[in-house]
């Protein structure tokens, strides 16, 4: 497996692609919209994709391009977040004075930067980038909040260790491909509908899944470009799209949905040593 | 009124303001966060912010924010969202370099800005902020893209007009104060709650609406911070509180959702001449 993710080497993608596959080549890119492009062009085989963070929430931008390519979801991925405070060697916390990292780093520490004074926070593209650019930097007075495997690859001292706001921190990723193909036997389905303008219409297409038993874990809407308040809906089922109910309740969605797509039927896959809760929780 | 929004003078929000209420003292502030201290110090009687654009979809922060505080929703107003490609007198368009805006307007003009080649683009906090910044800057081979309005106000030549990607951009605003009186009439009502983890939950939530006929506009999840995978669902209702079918799924409510919470009962304050489409589409 060559599985593309966004970030530099060290990034919570990276971690999210090794803890599925410890053996994969993975391939560092600047932007999500440059996974996706790895993955379409053949460069790499897969690509893992953050879409849902449990303090931050969804990531919508990965939601979009799932929209705009026609790459398949074939695995889920959870994957805790532990952040530390990183610095080079020899930088005391009293030295501090800028710390840099994603603005959702950011956030998932924030009553722990708000307790350091006098330090200038700056938002940044990944965690590991923030690692690096504390590595190559010409002051020692800045600090990186990013994974701890981030703070051994560029050499940085680890000032205070699992300062995230709420310990249950945890990134929900996923795996997209070229083909279909499940990475293993599905007990999970994404689809992606609009409606028509008429009340009620949203409680119609989730009938059908409620009425057959069909666990809803995630509702999530996007605008549609150039039609004002009208909306793609993404719902995660708790079943495989094979399952006979899971199966009839995608025919009957035809009859009360617009554009039924579907994203993918694929497995959830946890870590043997997972810390992580069970995705799914029912709504 | 002395209403409170985010940006600098020029912005959409403050826009938004004066189309609410042409007289309106209007005071700027930095961050969203501000808008809601303000409100909360009786600094300002109202707070204004933007809550949706039919392109860039849901401004997520404002929802939590709307948690955070206690204030209550008292008006919704639409605001049509024109950019303008802003420059100091004098520039040509061949000699721009650099264009400067809030990351929601650079993504409503992608397709513009995808057709300038050799330029830079750098995102900022605030449309009429970023035209302040080329007035300011020592550089005269920036742009900002932002108001015909904040052009006036930066004395800023305007090189392009109408440069974002779909003629219908939209965005909706809340104006927020700390009683609950609503600015007139209301038509439409914003609740937000919990639900347990159990399978068809959501639907049971969404019945006592369906059932009675009351459409709903908008349906946004956020996550529970601490609870992996749990949401706050904020609801849009076209109803009034006090319509009686509305208070009696309200009632209702409470035996299918946990912790419902009121956020307003407010009029959609639609400018006399507006060219927005109506905001209810219902789902």
């Amino acid at each position: 497996m060559r599985i593309a993710y966004q970030g530099e080497p060290g990034a919570f993608s990276e971690a999210a692609a090794l803890a599925l596959q410890p053996s994969a080549d993975t391939r560092p890119c600047e932007t999500f919209d440059a996974v996706f492009a790895e993955v379409d062009a053949g460069r790499a085989t897969h690509g893992i994709l953050p879409v849902e963070n449990s303090i931050g929430g969804t990531i919508h931008r990965n939601y979009d391009l799932l929209l705009e390519h026609e790459l398949a979801i074939v695995a889920e991925v959870e994957q805790s977040i532990v952040h530390h405070l990183l610095v080079r060697p020899g930088t005391r916390r009293e030295d501090v004075r800028r710390v840099y990292s994603h603005p959702q780093a950011l956030a998932q520490c924030e009553r722990f930067l708000r307790a350091m004074t006098g330090v200038e926070i700056v938002a940044t593209y990944d965690t590991a980038g923030s690692a690096k650019l504390v590595r190559d930097g010409a002051q020692a007075d800045a600090a990186a909040i990013a994974s701890a495997r981030a703070g051994t690859i560029f050499g940085l001292d680890t000032l205070a260790a699992g300062i995230q706001d709420y310990p249950q921190n945890v990134t929900r990723f996923l795996v997209v491909a070229r083909g279909a193909a499940p990475l293993g036997p599905p007990d999970k389905t994404t689809i992606v509908f609009t409606l028509g303008d008429e009340a009620g219409a949203l409680f119609r297409a989730l009938s059908v899944f409620a009425l057959r038993g069909i666990d809803l874990t995630k509702l999530e809407s996007r605008p549609v470009r150039g039609r004002p308040w009208e909306y793609f809906f993404y719902a995660d089922l708790a079943a495989a799209r094979q399952d006979p109910a899971c199966a009839r309740a995608l025919v009957n969605l035809g009859e009360f949905a617009r554009g039924v797509r579907m994203l993918g039927s694929y497995p959830r896959w946890r870590p043997p040593a997972a810390t992580a809760p069970d995705g799914a929780v029912d709504i």
